[in-house]
């Protein structure tokens, strides 16, 4: 059924038990449909909107996870008031070609006595995993679950977590799922801001202050694209770059390779405090940048 | 097509890359056919036959693996040595009803580069745990890839690697994988050894001495039919009837709950050396010893 707008709007099955996802996603197999999950911590806004629209023109059926995973959110951050705005993330997938949204409890994700754990080493101690201690860890065991759950043909992560699409890419084959792993691009505000359920907590101050991430990104770019090509002076212009904004408290700004996260490499990745918020951005040196959202 | 003796002698496929093996699956899938996973590192004996046959009893479809799995041995152990008659091995899973076997080279099933590891904490860490470390994460993963690999409705398990049972149940549901685990009893030689494929390792005197282990179990069986319930006299007694044979030296002999492998419970577990062979064995106080084989 479509509404006269040419959307979707056939209302998403909403499943919490693991158990019947599958077998939801059984019968969509009977009829030989194809299959795309979006797994998602909810607060949904165009980043995700790109994601689930990729998967359903992609897939004959798209299920949209919905999950803020306590596993990947270690001491003292933001678990308990990360926005969780359900109805109307549940409207939005559906708007966009949701066929089901997976929404289990914490309870029911992690059952009591459970005790498995997946883990990728390498790339899971760096940058990200550095400054967020057992994060990947908890990616890693959501998402396989996830995989198991929903066993679909491919899955969509976004470009703005860029250490945890090397993670998934790195799970999805070590462990044979047989998953096409799709990533699909930052979505950029029009400031430049990459888009991020975490931005609705900046205040006017720290939103202008945030615009310091984009702003180091292109800096490095433009060097890059005169010719640049020494990896430390790519970090310093990032750093320095940064540095001009008093509100920003750099936790790492480095140039890896976007595979291994190793250095050096053509990746530029940061992540900055502003305020109580830790926001993080990144860009492939020498592409260009993405199309902004208009006003 | 069956041979006169009624037993199944198609040629089972082999195949040796996970791809391959989904790939045959799917098709079976889209028959509506149902699949059973029987996991082994070959050296097949009468224990893996019964596997194979309640796995071909209980599914359209069976895949037998075979791989020696260099993550679950230590250093020390005997990775290069353990038996490898694939050609027998073969023959035996086609007679038995196999419809596919799956056996990967170590250089497919961990390709460079590979990251990823499965562990089940707790119950990892006791036990076989302790003797072996890293054991039962090398059994995690390669169980979790084999899993992801075919994706079966069932799994097949054999008692005898009772720990390893309760690492796969726990994995199993821990991560989503709507795979149910079927574990067969323990079969033993006419004189009470437990079949293993590392009994090929034994002399004659150490073959002789090996039945210590059985004898053991039957002794505290037989303690606890008349009423014994204390954990430490069923542990002596364990430990006594061991002791009685100078060829064995004890590595853990204990009474333990089958689900967590945390004492005190009712599964007697023991882990003996007979010369350079290590061997396991346990059994459930109270139940029944199995019918043995007859000779």
């Amino acid at each position: 059924m479509r509404s006269s707008t040419g959307v979707k709007t056939s209302t998403p099955l909403v499943v919490s038990k693991a158990s019947e996802l599958r077998q939801v996603v059984a019968a969509w197999r009977q009829q030989h449909l194809t299959v795309g999950l979006v797994p998602t911590m909810g607060a949904l806004h165009a980043g995700h909107a790109s994601l689930i629209r990729a998967a359903a023109a992609e897939n004959d059926r798209t299920v949209v996870s919905i999950f803020v995973n306590p596993l990947q959110f270690g001491a003292g951050e933001d678990f308990e008031s990360y926005p969780r705005p359900f109805e109307k993330d549940r409207q939005l997938a559906r708007e966009l070609g949701a066929a089901a949204i997976y929404a289990p409890s914490p309870g029911e994700m992690y059952r009591p006595g459970a005790a498995t754990r997946v883990r990728v080493s390498g790339l899971s101690d760096v940058l990200e995993g550095v400054s967020r201690p057992g994060h990947f860890e908890g990616v890693a065991t959501v998402v396989a679950k996830l995989f198991n759950a929903s066993r679909p043909d491919r899955a969509y992560f976004g470009q703005k977590d860029a250490q945890q699409v090397a993670v998934v890419r790195r799970l999805a084959s070590d462990l044979d799922t047989g998953i096409e792993i799709r990533v699909c691009p930052i979505v950029r505000d029009v400031d430049g801001l990459a888009l991020s359920s975490r931005n609705a907590y900046l205040n006017t101050e720290e939103r202008e202050a945030a615009l310091a991430l984009s702003r180091a990104l292109r800096s490095a770019n433009s060097a890059f694209l005169k010719g640049e090509r020494d990896p430390g002076q790519l970090r310093r212009l990032l750093q320095d770059t940064l540095r001009e904004e008093p509100r920003a408290n750099v936790d790492y700004a480095d140039v890896v390779d976007p595979v291994d996260f190793a250095g050096p490499g053509q990746l530029a990745v940061l992540a900055v405090r502003i305020g109580r918020t830790r926001l993080i951005d990144n860009h492939q040196l020498g592409e260009p940048f993405a199309a902004a959202l208009s006003g």
